[in-house]
């Protein structure tokens, strides 16, 4: 494992632009031993080829460490997470390759599942969202199908997309139908748009699925929506996906698939602290960040680095107040 | 007429960055005689010689076409508007030249007037918000005197701007002295920063014109204002005209003349559908979009496009709760 | 004295973009004889050499004056300050030397100190935010300690920031312990992300620092939050410290260490025109713009010129109610 | 098929931003029969799945189409290729699929393949390399295995690229093993770099396939390089294949995977006339355009654009000379 | 008239960005009675409103004077232009009138007919090469009727540009005609692409102009290409006109109608000094510049203020050869 | 250490864009004991508080790894550096802090020591151009006062710049009056523009610095130039110096203090290499590189890095040639 605090002497004399670049300056391991102890372990999924629009979210997971800052307490939640409460490390990339999403799927599963057996939590960076497929394979075989909090423009429960059946558009359906997703337990956050129509909607309610549209979070608020979904997805194991798009894109205008109308920064950072402080989360992903500039001056890969430290953070509270959990 | 969906079977298949590029993927004709039956045809119009700041508003059209998406249902109105309520057409450019402002108004009025005389509502993609002059003239000849409801930072009734009779800035004097407003039922949203000044708002008051300004839009809320609006508008035929500066500099950063404190896409979004749905739309405009990138990249260009779409929901809305008005 | 009106008859004719460049297109003058009888000076700061993380904001005085427009009447507050109220000049620069961090502050403040001689309310365009230390020493060793309202993700009171005691995150610190900020009076709005740490908030304990978190603005809102904030600074001599930081990355992307979760624009302009026109101003600061483009299409030169804008309206607002104050 | 002059009245009046968006504002159709009589079709081929480094080339035709300029006569040449000697069609983009680029090539290819049938000269426009595979079989299978002068930083052939057998790297090599080229007559010009290594060079030996490498050009010249390329592959069917990375990244800093030290536009626009009024040309491709811009302002869109504007003069030269052989 | 150097001692400690923003940090003033005694006064020209393709050089003069470097000895001239040789003055910008270009024109032809009437020679920062129009007939007024070296892809010859008699296409016919170019005197240089056709070749060949394309440059090299327009144009008073887009879009990619092939910076740097130290110089402009970045970081604006720099390191060595022509 | 293929099996299975960041992908280490048996250490220099004017250069060592591509044979020159001849390492950046150069002089120079210790040569990514302070004194205290060959627009041999003494313009005058290089073996390369002036020249003669200027390279061939740099450096150590701004900014738009007229990519990487191939090379750094997007799409950071292979492979070379001298 390597620290890339050795040279420095504290977070607070390294700056974020220089030394290894690992998430949050965090130690960074790619050998399995090494995460024993770990709370959480962040792993990169650098691929994109299962897009329908923009490609380029090959370049989330740097991107997403570019711009990622040293940890520190959270001001509003009053922990720190990183220093004094989890033991999180940086896991490095799954072993893609470019042109083959099937393989890289594979590489994806595997990697998240070396996370697991360690015990630990995966957060994985992505990436299209067709990653959800062997993030929550992965996950659900160790803890059966999973709860999902899903925060999205899109439902990505098409049965094929463009004619294709592997796509970040149809993920979830796909998860749904192989068992891994608990249709009973999953709730949708976000949704607006011009898709997907009524034979996706219909199996969605046919499955239990709970959708909370973007005029619902206007009109009821960001709280009043997280608590149904809390109340919704109970007490079992829940994974927490946000595709990036969520946002409206003055808040994310990197990523492939952009839609107007959608949640402020403010909103979705809050939700997911509160998520993760609430309930039993054995994953998380964030996905479709498309990058464009270096560092923080990559608005999109810095809020998306800040929904990772809001999800820290709410596990770090849960943590602190259920210390047996641990 | 070519219709851009003859190489893939269904909207389904056909990605928006493939195939020729007209609005939304939809037929594309320039034959007026093509446009019997049609409820609503698209016009573009690539001017910016009477633009005061930043000019680039002819690259509009183009950027509006280019970032709009497929026909679906819309996810809060439930109603797919293009695919099963109206019958829309792309009728392309009008036959502007570049460097004579002049002649181009006089081509976009009589590109305007075809789709009307064909029984079509004009859907006009600007060019610098000058087009309003030919756009307005051009309905205002076959409705009489419209009702307008007016997005927009600036009122747009100088005089003269930088002593130019004939300016983007200009426009809605021009059109109330002509008659071809009728300011008794012309009402602005969104008005706020520093121009114009007491005899532009003299002359407004006097007309009867209704200004809400953007700190009415924040103390009261977009419903209400909106609600006010089509009060004073009343039943007969009204223009929507939306100046893309209406929103934040967040929101549409690619505009001539941003200024802060504007409205969200939110507001602007939902504002348009109702007022589609409730008025008897005769004409609508997007003006003002100076893009800067490719496709839904260019989040100015993506949410104007979205303004249209929202606007046709609403005019599809409409028509499914009043059938025998088409 | 340089006015930029010379060749253009009035501000109606001239364009923003033609014309000598200086603040909204006011008179120039480096000569402090030329300030006699200023209400207002304008003076750049452009230095970043103290900057943690992406520098830059060197560029931001000539980025904030390239984005300035026109004198006019503020649609909401109903005043034209530069025209009507307050008389304002740009001052220029202050002579920094790039690479030479404690000389540049030196000449800040000696350039600050000029324009208060000559009777004038000083606002400065920085550069980082480490110009907060001769900007309010120039102020304080004229008008005592002063009060302070200070934007900002981070409370800048580090003792030292990666090991360095002169520092954009160290000066409100320094201005303190140094007797120039009345710490009984000072307080921090929009604080959020992860960073200081319990020892900065320690000390600011000690000290009586009031400070207003971004979950305070979101949930109480930002009347409210100012409420508390006016009554807090009370009657004294209040110095606005405006680290453009303080809004979300979507609102100014272009500054050094953006932080998710900010306020919206319409908040903070309304605060500055609120607090200008309700406190005893000495002094105002626009600190942190790291510009990208041409003019009015960089945003967050925009908004930082419409902060100085509104400060500026408030302060005419004052001056309107209490013309004895004058 | 649609003109899109028939608004204006001449390519002098329509300016290229205006008006449907075809490749040099050209006739555009999709429909085979009206192919019949074109010397020469224009396809897209929108697809970037096989890709190993940046992605984006789908936008590729659309930005090449939207940085061409209307027909007029080559200052040097002295020819008016698309007014005066060659009936050019837009046959627009072929119906690529996204994330499933098996069934894109077979789209390409019967897309190129209709082409031929009409006896047009196919010219593709993509896209990433890999398109070369459905390109060159669609013309191999009308005219037998194909010579190929083949512009490019890289060989692309590899027997496979990071695994996969289907690559932009690989086209070549595949194409060669497969019959469609004809390796003794199969030129390569602009190599330089890192890859590929000796096992693609040793079977390239094997094979015959001569290759120019930028040093050759640089210290031989353009001229004595392609004078030595047209004797290499002779009298026969001649394929010219275009990746725009052999241009120096200064000249197309748009593409994929850009290296330094290349070709300036001046040798690769005069050597692409130089060889189509030289060879037997059967077809056309230029590839791995990665756009970022609006129109002519992407000069990687722009120069991909001359590259096949020259290849069109360089054919009309030959047709002015040998009328016959149309 | 104000000193930019007032607050710093010396060129040496002022740097680029900071202080007031003239061209070089030199002297600034609007009076033409200050002009008195100067050699050279640069005056701006922000208008673009005949643009015929992408608008935007309004913005050229401000970009120019913020990519300007203090002055200094020109290492391979060895003349310091600007402070030992040559009293320069920048004399500000033109009042010019958004969306009113014959008002403009006027202003422009007024503004460079004062620095005329003061002895000076005008250099005029564009502005698109309508600008030309003024700048050649204020010359010609006081001069006579002037030798022109035209540095271009374009001819800017032709009669009409999209219908418009007045353009940035038709400067120079419109120029000849009048009587204000002495068209023997007239030689181009750079030329290439699709514009224009025979009928304005024809004429120009009827005039007597010279015309060395780009092959010529690249063929003959420009050292003789110069060396042949110097002897075409002779003794009498010379303008000289640059667009920069005679530069290959990889020197210049910001303009509005860029040409791939074209010069590179070592090639147009050296011409312009050659030329000015050889010729009667009576007047320079350097048009079409359209920035997108700020200071040096804009490489078009950059090169385009290294244009002016070499015509007056040119005019400088002129002067030292033969002091008597001052 | 930690070799970024662990996860992959080979080079040609890694993309670039995933995995660890480091150089070329090469094993990383940040501990001095795991260099023994190193050839080349890379480390990095991410500081830019001593620049006068752009900064940024701070994101040059990131920007540069991420642009780097895998090793790979050399196509010109035949042979892989990186694979076949040298063990490269990875040793991180040295632990600067911001705002605080003098002490990151200091870390800059340990960490080279450490490299030299480790019997390894130093290539060090800055940054800005004061890093040669520490990178040469580093050098010199283990092989004495060194020749230089120094690649650069200006000779940065000011006493001050700015009135600063530590500057990124005064390293070389202060190196060469510290003894640490040898002036009679120093050679500047590419120097152009208006910088310094005839004291510096003056001093530098009386050192016996020989300058080959910009237009030497034109007139004469960069062949030539390097050929006599290369006999007058002759036999001793030799440390070679690159600011990235020798390259025109078509080459390189990406730097501090551009200037027109510079060498190209192909004229430098060739230099590097000969150069590299025929001293006896005892450290190389890489400067001023002010990157601006992701990966290789940033065409200054890449040409940076190609500079750096260059120059491997030149050593590389030498290695192979005289193997006794490793």
């Amino acid at each position: 494992m390597i620290d890339p605090l050795t040279r420095w002497a504290t977070y607070g004399e390294k700056p974020d632009y220089a030394g290894l670049m690992t998430y949050a300056g965090l130690p960074y391991t790619e050998d399995p031993a090494e995460l024993q102890g770990a709370d959480v372990a962040i792993v990169g999924a650098p691929m994109d080829e299962l897009t329908s629009d923009s490609p380029g979210t090959r370049f989330g997971p740097r991107a997403i460490r570019a711009a990622s800052c040293a940890p520190g307490g959270h001001l509003e939640a009053g922990v720190d997470a990183l220093r004094e409460v989890l033991r999180v490390v940086d896991f490095g990339d799954a072993p893609i390759l470019p042109a083959d999403p099937v393989r890289s799927h594979i590489a994806i599963q595997e990697t998240v599942a070396q996370v697991l057996a360690a015990g630990a939590i995966p957060v994985i960076l992505g990436g299209d969202h067709s990653i959800a497929e062997p993030d929550i394979r992965a996950v659900a075989e160790v803890h059966g199908p999973v709860g999902l909090i899903h925060f999205d423009t899109h439902t990505d429960t098409g049965r094929e997309v463009f004619g294709a059946t592997l796509s970040h558009g149809s993920c979830m359906y796909r998860l749904v139908e192989s068992g891994h997703i608990d249709p009973s337990r999953y709730v949708q956050i976000g949704l607006r748009g011009y898709w997907p129509g009524e034979t996706e909607f219909g199996w969605q309610a046919e499955r239990g699925i709970v959708s909370h549209f973007m005029h619902d979070v206007r009109d009821r608020g960001i709280r009043a929506v997280v608590a149904d979904a809390l109340e919704h997805v109970g007490a079992g194991p829940v994974f927490l996906s946000v595709d990036i798009d969520v946002l409206d894109p003055a808040f994310a205008p990197g990523t492939g698939t952009p839609e107007p109308g959608g949640m402020t920064s403010g909103e979705l950072l809050w939700a997911c602290r509160e998520i993760a402080s609430a309930v039993d989360l054995v994953g998380h992903e964030i996905v479709e960040v498309l990058p464009d500039r270096i560092g923080s001056r990559d608005i999109t890969a810095l809020v998306a680095e800040r929904v990772v430290r809001e999800t820290l953070t709410g596990l770090a509270l849960a943590r602190v107040r259920e210390p047996a959990r641990t």
